[in-house]
């Protein structure tokens, strides 16, 4: 079967979506197993957290049969379940390329450590940031050494935090690393070859939305 | 009008679905426009940014007619018009709450400037950071002075930088200077009064939607 062929059994489409708000049920689920919450109805779990019960029916069942008719979800079963279709059940490394500001925030970020993403390692070119760490200990390699620590330390995905005019050279050199998932937070559009997944974050979207919001209350007469 | 009236012009479930795909049309348009490309069909849009087209023309009509029969789209007029829908047709000042890496890093995002966006201040607690801006010259100023700021400055939207510990005493300290929209990148749940719009970006869910795909590759035998 080749790549084509395997990639068409979730359409790209639905997938990219649907794993966003699974992503979002499984932090849902995470706060309600610290509250030790122990069964919760699909609906119940839409209003607590502003969500819609239909879709997150809906979101389930295309994987599974999770919920207990007249129970609701078994909130630790369910968390487990989500873990292991979002491929969190085992532990994913991730190197992030470049070592400035952006790339040292990402190497700190808590969120990631919390679901069980381990930053293996940080890569640069300046001469003056390679071989020291950031603030959690995440150590800045050459990025010439990329190809030999992505093979060493099984690196599993790169996320990219280097200025645009870096981004397509430094996704290149990911690439031929042998990195199948890449992370992209540089402006502007990147290349990379079909067996390679590529996701952008455009973090003006979320700036937009709320420049939308502040909008629609002018005209409104606020 | 009572605000929550005024709230319900615009369904929120639809807007911020809507608002964003609004944002990636818009910065689809910019590519266009750049590259002097005049008019646009929803299909060839759709085709060349691995977009819907029967979506596109759903969510423009929403905002009114900007498509001609046998033409499709003037590239420029409708870029005007996502513009002025999104709010972006006058200048948003933009406060970001924490100088440090993520802070920094966000206060340089080159992105935010494009969309016309202006940083216009760092926030911190350091007396160590006070007083100094970052490389792009973005003054950071005390965060005891956030209020007199925020009404000379006249800012818009604040961005929660800081630790997770510190988020919520922070939001408050925003919400007390009169800022009524708030772009939150920290982990955990935070509060904010009904007039108030807060966004959480988590940037988690990006790096799970990697990680569902290299487990989907896994398991289909790759």
């Amino acid at each position: 079967m080749n790549q084509a062929n395997k990639r068409r059994q979730v359409p790209e489409q639905v997938s990219e979506l649907t794993t966003n708000r699974l992503s979002v049920y499984l932090r849902c689920l995470n706060t309600l197993d610290e509250l030790s919450v122990q069964t919760i109805s699909s609906q119940a779990l839409a209003e607590r957290f502003h969500l819609n019960a239909a879709q997150i029916r809906k979101d389930l069942a295309y994987f599974g049969e999770f919920g207990v008719r007249g129970v609701g979800y078994y909130v630790k079963e369910l968390r487990r379940h989500l873990r292991k279709i979002l491929g969190l059940d085992r532990q994913l490394r991730v190197a992030i390329m470049g070592a400035g500001n952006l790339g040292l925030a990402l190497a700190d970020y808590p969120g990631f450590r919390q679901e069980g993403f381990e930053i293996a390692a940080l890569f640069d070119a300046a001469d003056e940031k390679i071989g020291h760490e950031s603030r959690s200990g995440v150590p800045i390699h050459d990025i010439k050494e990329l190809r030999r620590v992505a093979r060493k330390d099984h690196l599993d995905i790169a996320v990219i935090a280097v200025p645009a005019p870096r981004a397509q050279p430094v996704v290149d050199q990911v690439v031929a690393a042998g990195i199948k998932a890449i992370l992209n937070f540089s402006p502007g559009t990147l290349t990379v070859p079909p067996n390679v997944k590529l996701k952008s974050v455009d973090l003006t979207v979320s700036l937009e939305s709320l420049s939308f919001y502040l909008a629609q209350g002018e005209s409104s007469g606020g």
